[in-house]
């Protein structure tokens, strides 16, 4: 098994993320079915003992991941030998699939955290710009040409609108749609200990229980991917009008660290906002790929499962940069309202106040 | 203006419906701008009168919006002319993006309610499956291998459960985001009446309100397109096993209507899982496409708007095709117990009444 | 079979050319196989006689053909009724595959032949451009900021390498990948009549002559779409630099016939530039459907074949229609040389002529 | 700029090739510059010896690029902190995307040649088997129902007809497309010595010599990314029947090594078809997005071209695994003639041996 197919394979960053989540699955794993009399108490105890990552030889695991073609199979065995004899209550009745796609939601989880955490900033900003901004003048531009005058509050008002509903759409996955994973070999949970372990396991990692197992019902995975590929459209948006409004010809704004040029001192790019462009570009076609391999065989899928994990690895790195990159470029942004002002040769100023009232209202009500 | 940038253009059935909802929705601003004093009520009311599609001659429309380059401006000097001296009250403060996107979700509202009703049957299919078939031994397979004995009827609720989320994306979708436009040139809602016209229109057209004009904040359309493409991968899900288990080497489902073949009369063809195969298989490049035109400049668009519609149209069509394929692929599916039964070696039926249960009650619970 | 799977069906415009290539590919069947002593001489003439597409009722024929859920076994059965005696040696060994696919390769050959005319006129004008502005200079801009001097004549030197590189690829697909199916039902050519009949029918046609059946062996129809995708690329490349350069802060280009606003007389849109960009924006996802129905199963696909054809559909329509208006866009643009001088701050212009005879030579070089 | 933006950064296996190749164009540059008479032969030879990537540390550069949110950068500065006096004469005309593109031609080149050997091995392979098995009745199989009998040798030799036409399409590329890139900051060769330079380069690192600077012409890119996804896909045509050939109730085919299940220890799963399944399902996201990427603006792109390169490394490298598991899923693989045979009901072998021999000339003469 090629770790081109895997992913980030343990022993690399995101492989060692990977790696913890596993481990933290056969853990929770084990405390559930202790909780519900499956396994002694003290196994688990001894289980989620042997569970700490950090006492894994990550890039050894990993070799021995790529030889077995599984990540867990080598982990399993490894942590059934180090748990003596606990060992044989380790994964009690759950199949690969079970731990790595819990594995995979953890990871999911964590990242939209993060990204989370970003593009609250990003809205922010972009609240505080619209509200300063508010009557500030702008010439509208439709079709590249300019039109009519509005206000750039205005239009940081209709950026923050989309940043809003696309943190709203992660939030609604975040919270109900990143579940465990919970079945045996072929989705009966015959030998887990009945479907509170499984809801017990989901309490215990701070997921979603599943109506049923999701072995082959991947609709979970295609929210999810069509969530960041929003946020990222989102955030691209705001990107593409920066570094059009950052043109030497416009020059109504100007990153606040702009990449230079050696050779030419006197440039000035937008170069966050050519990240954020860059890395919003990657997501139509990793979405797309997480859609088409929605349709999946019988019990366990022959290919499609296995392309899931490092196409989702690409894109919650991918939206996670351009929510990264796009906070960078909203701080310290410079409005040059003269120019601004020039350029919609002194109209006075549209009343959009209520308007951009309305965007920071709905701000304030996200989550 | 080339048809096939516009897709369906007035004059075929896909355009006939667009030219309805142009009318429906210059009819609607008419009376809500007459509501709130922005134009008088008598001129609201002859607009309205002139707004009745039957009496346009659409395939003339349609030459004039190609030779315009605009479906809009031709109708509204139509709608103008026809409507005498309330003719200058017509589209007030309106520009032509407010009244196609407008019309565009008034007619994305209408092919979901269509593909609803679809899928609701195609859920309450699956449900009678599971329910009868609860106790129906079957092999379950991994990778395409025999594995494990599961039962018919877990299987089908597995199916019922992405067609139940399914639905219930498409249903949020349709409640919250299909939104009426209305901003007019840069999106100011300057000479339109104030906001409360937009509301007023909006609860005239059954359509959400928006926090703000959305002309190039596209989340709305994007999150349109997500919902339809996991649809169509959640069909597409029950086809591929349907079509799977028809395999003559299987043999344990058969459709009722199976395609025959001419030259090969012992054939069983699964048609219509071919069919749901072939039309879910277009969404997720259509999704893609959407995704990747979320980016727009400024305050109208250079090429990704207006390569929105005939996208959108293509998408709506085929998963709305797969809805109706999927229907009548589950109509009278012939369900071969006694080679169930074989192919799972006589093996007991593993009890999972209690998880095609809990399937039932999310079934029973979806609006 | 709905139509939304067909693509265009028999009584549309786009179904009408089907048709035709339908009844050409039944006809040119004949008379191999009565040249290579398969059927009588007699009996090809009199089929060959009942292939005029404009004698038949396409819309009738469409109805059958979604009645029956295939194009070809209700136009074979018309066709053998109106052969009398000759009926009997209609699609004689043929598949509904074989003359489906020979069809679409024809009707693709023609309007590859078309488009090859508008990139033919699109390279013309770009030559020209090149040659009449070689000397005059024009800012380069990196990252949308302005950095050295370069020539617009360079500029329009490179979008022709790109434009002629497309049409060389188009070129070779028309010549080389375009190939007449005839295989049989499971592609063993058997009552065909042999090889020299399969090589018949494509002399017949125009089209290539394939090694062996292509029934599954879907690289040529991924060719084809790759080479659109990659052509309408190209033309996007030049209408994303004319839309730019047409802002009105920059000023250096403007079209002949930009698109006005009724609201805003002012304005000069760059309408071809952003119809170009528009139809182009739809290839990329097409190409992606069409690759990911390469793999198709056996002899014959349950799904991936069949959608296809309204892909390819598509795919040839938004890439037709780019290249027309590209030919469009280009026709008496406007370039403004006092604007590029004064943006390039009187600079020198570089000697780059040499670097323009090369994109000349190319160009000429073409087939 | 975040690595997930470049893809593998220095420090990791990807971007160490690129490193490499980085200081291998460096190299190049100054030898031929040496031998225009552009710099003196020995600051040439002296940059020469820099160019050893060995020496560098990688990790180090790696965070330095970073930093500088350019791999080039600090790379050319440390180049030229480490040539001493010839350190004026480093990189001298050249502009970052200059060895950026050349140095992604070079790795895609040497990636290219790793496929090419797995490719051919692949073809090999099958044209071994489409010999053994030209009599082998094997029954053929539409819409995954048994339809009228082929032979094992005919199947295969359609495989390979896939395979070597997807080879012709990347040699192809190799030769002709894989081109250096050298023009400067904005195309117009002026301080790099002359076109004859562009072409000495060319020659010594065995890359095409293009017609003009292309950084904004990027059709070579899309044919790159073109011609390996049809090379997956045709690779994923031949695992998807092996999956389906090797379902238990079909029975005809076996993996020499099939993937086992600790819990199921009868199961005999096709594991490098589902392997080869999975990274060719992630070509056709990944050709959009290049293809989507195409239209750059002006001299230099504001994002597009920024995301080309950790899309190109995905691509190049699922498409490498894709080759590598199809060249071990058919070593040794087992075909059960016996059960052909009775799933042919005891029918002849129809005579198609002389199909075979045309797809075995075809393959022959692949150069």
């Amino acid at each position: 098994m090629s770790d081109s197919l895997l992913g980030p394979m343990f022993g690399t960053p995101g492989g060692d993320a990977l790696l913890a989540a596993l481990l933290e699955t056969e853990a929770a794993l084990a405390r559930a079915q202790a909780r519900y009399g499956v396994i002694p108490a003290a196994a688990a105890e001894t289980i989620a003992a042997c569970c700490r990552p950090g006492s894994y030889d990550a890039a050894e695991l990993g070799r021995r991941a790529v030889r077995h073609a599984s990540m867990v199979v080598p982990l399993v065995a490894e942590l059934r030998a180090r748990a003596g004899d606990a060992g044989r209550y380790v994964h009690q009745g759950a199949t690969s699939q079970d731990v790595v796609d819990t594995a995979l939601s953890l990871v999911a989880a964590r990242r939209l955290d993060a990204i989370g955490t970003d593009l609250a900033a990003v809205a922010d900003a972009l609240a505080a710009l619209a509200d300063d901004h508010r009557a500030t003048v702008q010439i509208g531009r439709t079709l590249l040409q300019q039109a009519l005058p509005t206000t750039f509050g205005l239009v940081c008002a209709g950026w923050l609108v989309g940043v809003d509903e696309a943190r709203a759409g992660l939030s609604r996955v975040r919270a109900e749609r990143l579940a465990v994973q919970l079945g045996g070999p072929v989705g009966t949970v015959a030998d887990l200990g009945g479907y509170g372990v499984v809801e017990a396991v989901a309490a215990d990692l701070g997921l979603a229980a599943p109506v049923l197992p999701w072995h082959t019902t991947r609709n979970r995975v295609a929210e999810l991917a069509a969530a960041l590929g929003i946020a990222a459209g989102a955030l691209a948006t705001v990107a593409l009008d920066v570094a059009l409004l950052s043109q030497g010809e416009v020059g109504e704004l100007a990153e606040a660290d702009p990449g230079g040029s050696s050779a030419m001192p006197h440039k000035r790019n937008p170069a966050r906002a050519v990240l954020v462009t860059a890395c919003a570009h990657r997501a139509p076609g990793l979405v797309a790929t997480i859609l088409a391999a929605q349709p999946q065989e019988y019990q366990r899928a022959a290919g499609r499962w296995q392309a899931e994990w490092p196409v989702l690895t690409d894109l919650l790195g991918t939206a996670g940069a351009a929510a990264g990159h796009a906070r960078a470029m909203l701080t310290g942004l410079r409005v040059d309202t003269d120019r601004m002002r020039a350029n919609a040769a002194a109209a006075p100023a549209p009343d959009v106040g209520g308007l951009v009232d309305r965007a920071l209202r709905n701000h304030r009500e996200q989550p």
